[in-house]
């Protein structure tokens, strides 16, 4: 057993994080970033499980945030009024870390197996969201449908507030884009059948 | 060069996904398929890259298929009326080939590593959509949106039809999830912004 390091999985993360931006993610071994970091790659591997990871360790928190969101929720919200709030808080953990964001984005977006993993992140986002829509009542597929349009719309607006330097806000963009999604939505579809 | 093989590239998929779903995904090698397929390993790398993209290789045909659709609705199609006409055209196929689409499904489900390609793959096939979109003039919010909705409906009804054996058909499921979406979009997210 190791000593205890105070906030390690947090150094560990800024220090993986430097070395991507500055040398690519590939030619980064994770005894670079456990040199950076002043760690050994025994604390490395009780945090991560790969150098991938570390750039996904926040996945599980933000569906947490996520879920609970939904939870909270009124009782009045429809299921598409649940999951915008569950964005919307999931927006100010991002704007308040906007720099790190888009420094981690930049990394994810030069890599094709980092670009896969981040879609597999948003689909189990998605899954969590339906999974706390059905705890409150909803049906399956009013459920799933809405749990998958949400993430559409986090996808959407997030790479514009990515590209256009982060202003606007993420916040107001995730609103813009659930307006344009209900024109859209209203008169959509009809001879789909 | 070899000579010339009639049909090698379907004979390599059909013997390909027999073996996977006999064996599993990661216990064929190569060697077996072509074995199965009566061809060698030289015909097998000039038509796919690995073992791995014979079960995607149709799906730069389906963006083409999508992209036409798109490209020919109406002129008084809304964007997602286009959409929606590319997936129905698109779900006419993958009726027509339904046991093989649901053989090769369950290969897919039960692999992480081609969980995370067919992802990549759709988010290209949205891709295809956007761009569809704006070539008919949709402006740039609208054209991804609609696009990420789309996506987002076809991995609701897809898995739906994989999910209830294929029965009812896609379409009306497609239709069914426009519906939904249309009515969960109408009274959503007044309170994002």
């Amino acid at each position: 057993m190791g000593r205890w390091e105070p906030n390690a999985r947090g150094r560990l993360e800024q220090a993986a994080l430097e070395l991507y931006v500055e040398r690519g993610y590939e030619q980064t071994p994770v005894a670079e970033i456990t040199k950076r970091a002043g760690l050994t790659e025994r604390t490395f591997f009780r945090h991560f499980a790969d150098k991938r990871e570390v750039l996904f360790g926040g996945s599980g928190g933000l569906e947490e945030l996520c879920e609970g969101a939904v939870a909270a929720a009124p009782a009045s919200a429809t299921p598409m009024e649940a999951v915008a709030g569950a964005l919307d808080a999931a927006a100010v953990v991002f704007e308040e870390r906007g720099d790190l964001v888009r420094l981690r984005q930049g990394v994810i977006d030069a890599n094709a197996e980092l670009r896969e993993r981040e879609l597999t992140k948003l689909a189990s986002l998605s899954g969590a969201l339906a999974d706390a829509l059905r705890a409150r009542g909803v049906d399956d597929l009013t459920a799933r449908l809405t749990a998958e349009t949400a993430i559409a719309v986090l996808k959407v607006a997030f790479r514009r507030w990515i590209d256009e330097g982060q202003e606007p806000a993420l916040r107001p963009l995730l609103a813009e884009c659930f307006d344009v999604l209900r024109t859209a939505s209203a008169r959509g579809a009809v001879d789909a059948g």
